[in-house]
């Protein structure tokens, strides 16, 4: 059983570490600032309710130093980025750094703004613990086509963990690469739920020294959520909540028998 | 089987087209820019996802002319209508108008707010492809209490296409008149389905040249949905979901089945 | 049968008043405005749509005074309190001063946050008919740990209905105090749930007198609504749903029956 400071030495122990960090959570109410989208502020933190954690979400740019100091990790997402937002993020950027709280940074449709792509890359300068993106997102932070080995170079590059999501997820550390082949392709039919997932990585990187292993435990734990939603939801309107459901009633083992990494 | 740009001549095609534009908005993937109410967000997200489309909601000032040329349609919603919205707007309508780009106005509760009064007012000068309202924000924009022939004569003056919603939806151009008899009760009980449902509108729009027929068939799809989730949910909390797997579902046959115009 | 400006002089009247509240409320479909957090918007408009009212939500400054003016009761609640919702809030009090129309103050997080709890302080001397907290509010407020004395001398020193919300609320007056025993730990596994709860307050508050009664009362409903929820809910993701389908369906004689008071 792993404790939380020990890295896995092999994917095959990645289900088990992410109960063992579910577990964790639950027992620590660990708590999450989230600054993110209008439109993922409710399901990120039903999310983290329904995993047992605890967020909190202004983007008043006076408040957020006081409630990043208050938590245990930082959530960037750089959706819907207005005058507060981009005001806020500096500061429970600098001050998640000052108190040594891992930070997660979302570069949500990157690719869409010239405006939001510089301001994604003056955050990625501050070095997130992770930056959790899609293929089209990478491509526009990296200026190249997301593949196994140019995800791996960024991640060197830029010093940080990478969690690239899509039909398989691949976490990079710049050296060593996880594979998570868990989720549904409801999940994309909801809005923000992986915005919500990536509250999940954050959670996990104050729980895990390894953000690597944190990063992949956190999809690992919401795909498999997925996945048992999925069965016996109608569409993409039932899956929500039943992936809520899901995730608050999930047990280690069920992680330890759905799990797929590689 | 009607194309995109063949116009119905008989309202009892209505649903076939509508069904057609389904499918193409599900095959194309229909991008949709919805600057929309605070409230209304994320079920106008979910609606378009669970449609088959794309939607995107930043409404910040300096990102929304990218957003909106990368998208098929703007939907412009006046709920909530703080600084940031009052800014964007413009900018928007004015990316839609040089891209030649659909867009749509809801004026909600545009009764409820003389400065509200006064900005829909300057966004209907803009001459949207469509104006959604109910029949008490078409009263504070026309002066004139809502019948078939006042929303007519409005249509004709502001060169727009009028979409009336209420127990029976009237969609007018100035010289013709298309009725919609689908819908349910319990869409009133939740919060910002009129707003989700214009989004549907914005989305066909994109996709057929007639924006009267557009907006019909858009109303109709909701509606049917509406109604199929109604037998299912035992309350407004689960007919929401319910609705959204409905949509997803959806199959043109059913539309034919069910779909009551003139 | 109490009517609407009968005070219940026992605690056991108390669920028949609270059915008789919902039943009025429906009746006249009472209107709240809600100037309320990011994430509670939606989930408080849906609850006021399945109780039988009427939602508005803008946080706009030059528009509060304009809606306030045509609500029946004032929400605000101090959650991601941005620029917007800082200028609107005084205006919005002001109106609701000089129309006599009653509000209540959702002091959401403020230990959180220096700035926030100063913002609460100026909104409580300008005496809220309802101030509504937990305990880690009350503390930050009053500056003691809650107990029913503390809640009693606060309620006395600031002049306004103190409801605290807990395991059991409390509800007093300086006087008086109620205790509700209805509700179910789920609740707390939803965001916004309590600030939801918090626009019942307001909208029984505008249909009785006793600012204690009405808002005891309201907190029933919900908590009885919340138990009945429970039963069928499968964790915290199908609760919300079922709990608005509950509300919506919701019988005076129900309340009679599962009502726990004193």
């Amino acid at each position: 059983m792993p404790s939380a400071s020990t890295s896995v030495w092999d994917a095959s122990e990645l289900p088990a570490l992410a109960g063992f960090l579910l577990e964790r959570l639950r027992a620590e109410r660990i708590r999450v600032h989230a600054i993110t989208n209008a439109a993922a502020q409710t399901l990120t933190a039903n999310l983290l309710l329904a995993a047992g954690g605890i967020p909190s979400l202004t983007v008043a740019p006076e408040e957020v130093s006081s409630f990043t100091s208050r938590a245990d990790a930082l959530l960037v997402n750089l959706g819907t980025l207005d005058g507060d937002r981009r005001a806020a993020i500096p500061r429970a950027i600098a001050t998640a750094g000052a108190r040594a709280k891992p930070w997660v940074l979302d570069p949500v449709f990157v690719e869409a703004s010239p405006s939001r792509l510089e301001f994604a890359r003056s955050c990625l300068a501050d070095r997130p613990h992770v930056l959790r993106c899609n293929a089209g997102e990478f491509a526009a932070l990296s200026g190249e086509d997301a593949t196994p080995a140019s995800v791996q170079a960024f991640a060197q590059r830029q010093r940080t963990i990478v969690a690239l999501t899509g039909a398989v997820d691949l976490v990079a550390d710049g050296a060593s690469m996880l594979r998570i082949e868990n989720g549904h392709p409801l999940m994309d039919r909801v809005t923000a739920m992986g915005c919500a997932a990536t509250a999940m990585v954050a959670a996990f990187t104050a729980l895990h020294d390894s953000a690597l292993e944190a990063a992949a435990a956190a999809l690992l734990v919401v795909g498999v959520a997925g996945e048992i939603a999925a069965r016996d939801a109608k569409g993409p309107g039932t899956f929500q909540p039943i992936l809520l459901d899901t995730l608050h009633n999930l047990e280690p083992t069920i992680l330890v028998r759905h799990g797929r990494c590689s």
